[in-house]
């Protein structure tokens, strides 16, 4: 552990980048992420050895209701991806686990089938760790994979809440899954997938019903209110288990990542990606200068409003001013 | 619209403490869950009038996976408190329905059971403002329930991921539901409740497997790492629909908050959220600074980094510096 530990970051950067046919690139991976993980202080370092070598990764955000089949969805676009000759990465962030890091997900997530494949590289992460969010994690873990010099980033969020939405943004893709049997209609509506999908994946599609989720979906798109109407999300039939409509979902995964940059909209998403990544870093730092140099200011404060001699805003005031 | 805008916050305000039974007074509270809601700038003056009032009511979370019957439980509780003379608020909390505002479990849980009773307040609330989050929204609405004469509130959160975490850090008794038939042990260790329950609610416990969720709830309970070990929390069986062990649990939640209060453990809780709360408005602050004032400065960085010019920390460093 102490002798991982006291690899250089420059050396380990270099590593990474080396490609995974090395193992020793493997390694190297995993233990910038872990820094992710960890809110490492050498993180300031490790990005700035990565950046000039970002950019060239297709960030793809799969997302949808437990029980559709992400996983096996992923696995099956992963083969075809590397089928086409691709280095795959692989980020499975579970943002249920806050407090088991995600281990149970990572269990289940597997994937063997790519497990002896050195052009595939697969994580499980816990999204949810003290400086919260995977808005704070995620897109960093993103910069380390695509400084890396993997062609494409997956990542896979278990689609309940929130996280959805913040893959969206981190994504240049958004694949948002279905599947029949599963409330349907409701299911669509409940957790705001029609905005954020820029393909819709119906897996399961051999399964009764998945033409009506499809027909269900349809209409529902068209009524929804998008901001990018430019774009018309089509709506994929795949049976990821027998791999069935894989070689299309590709091909319009392509076809999106071609309008993305034509239209101009790649720049503005991973500009916004950017302003949320750095933001969210500066907020981190001011809030562990916070807890770190002015615990007990803050603590009075706190009480000051606990027992109602001071409101909140009179006291974020006093902690900015 | 613009008549009930012009109301002056000291008279909304005083509107909001007249008692329930006062038709307006149930009127001004929701204009100022609003004004919450909407992040209005008002907010400040809000707080500012509502300080004095502030630390008496008893915050009660209630979560759970979906499907154990929460708003049954709820539902049955407000009666149960009700029937011992308190007055109660309802918060309901949708962090599922980012881009709804709530609007699908706010006609879901319309409770009318308690329609017509001035002891109850019910409110559906979206969770996810551009503020972002449980952490911003909800401990303001609190203590605006609190500040208008509550004796209680409970907030319902639907139970996936990262709320059941937040509504643990903003109640001082947090109730974990669970249900048969739902995954059982699985359940629990995924969604990390063992680590937040000051009191666990076996609901349906008239259907099969009841016992045996208890059993299981009981041996992790018993091997998880908690914090506070001087709290050793039950796990109550409740029979929501018929009303049956609710006389029970509002005795357990009375025993909790008499150990609260003399383990000192209330004043801490109450502090820790009150400090979280001054955190997120200064970050609320400090980000709208940024949004508004520095727009094109935060544009260009983002640009920067996302070109890989720039690395994301020196880029907080300059939005910091």
């Amino acid at each position: 552990m102490s002798a991982r530990r006291n690899i250089e970051v420059p050396d380990l950067v270099a590593a990474a980048r080396a490609g995974l046919e090395d193992s020793r690139s493997v390694r190297a991976v995993a233990r910038l992420i872990s820094l992710v993980e960890e809110a490492s202080p050498r993180l300031r370092e490790v990005m700035r050895a990565l950046a000039p070598y970002v950019g060239h990764a297709q960030v793809i955000g799969i997302t949808g209701a437990p029980g559709v089949g992400k996983s096996t969805t992923t696995n099956a676009l992963v083969r075809e991806l590397r089928a086409a000759g691709r280095r795959v990465a692989v980020l499975a962030v579970d943002p249920s686990s806050p407090f088991s890091g995600g281990a149970l997900l990572g269990d289940r997530i597997r994937m063997t089938d790519h497990a002896s494949d050195p052009g595939v590289f697969i994580r499980s992460m816990a999204s949810r760790g003290h400086l919260g969010g995977l808005s704070w994690s995620t897109p960093q873990a993103i910069r380390v994979l695509d400084g890396a010099g993997f062609d494409v980033v997956l990542v896979e969020t278990v689609g309940v809440g929130q996280s959805e939405v913040e893959i969206a943004g981190l994504a240049d893709t958004t694949l948002v899954l279905l599947a029949p049997g599963m409330g349907d209609g409701i299911q669509a509506a409940k957790a705001g997938i029609l905005e954020i999908g820029d393909l819709y994946v119906v897996n399961k599609a051999d399964r009764d019903g998945a033409a009506k989720v499809r027909r269900d979906l349809r209409s529902a798109l068209a009524l929804a209110a998008r901001s990018e109407h430019a774009w018309r999300p089509p709506v994929l039939m795949v049976t990821a288990q027998r791999h069935q409509g894989l070689e299309d979902l590709a091909a319009e995964i392509e076809e999106h990542r071609a309008w993305l940059e034509e239209s101009g909209a790649l720049a503005a998403r991973r500009a916004r990606r950017a302003r949320e990544e750095v933001e969210a870093i500066a907020v981190a730092a001011l809030r562990s200068r916070w807890e770190l140099q002015g615990r007990d200011r803050l603590d009075e404060l706190a009480s000051a409003v606990a027992t109602g001699t001071m409101d909140p805003y009179a006291a974020a005031d006093e902690l900015l001013g």
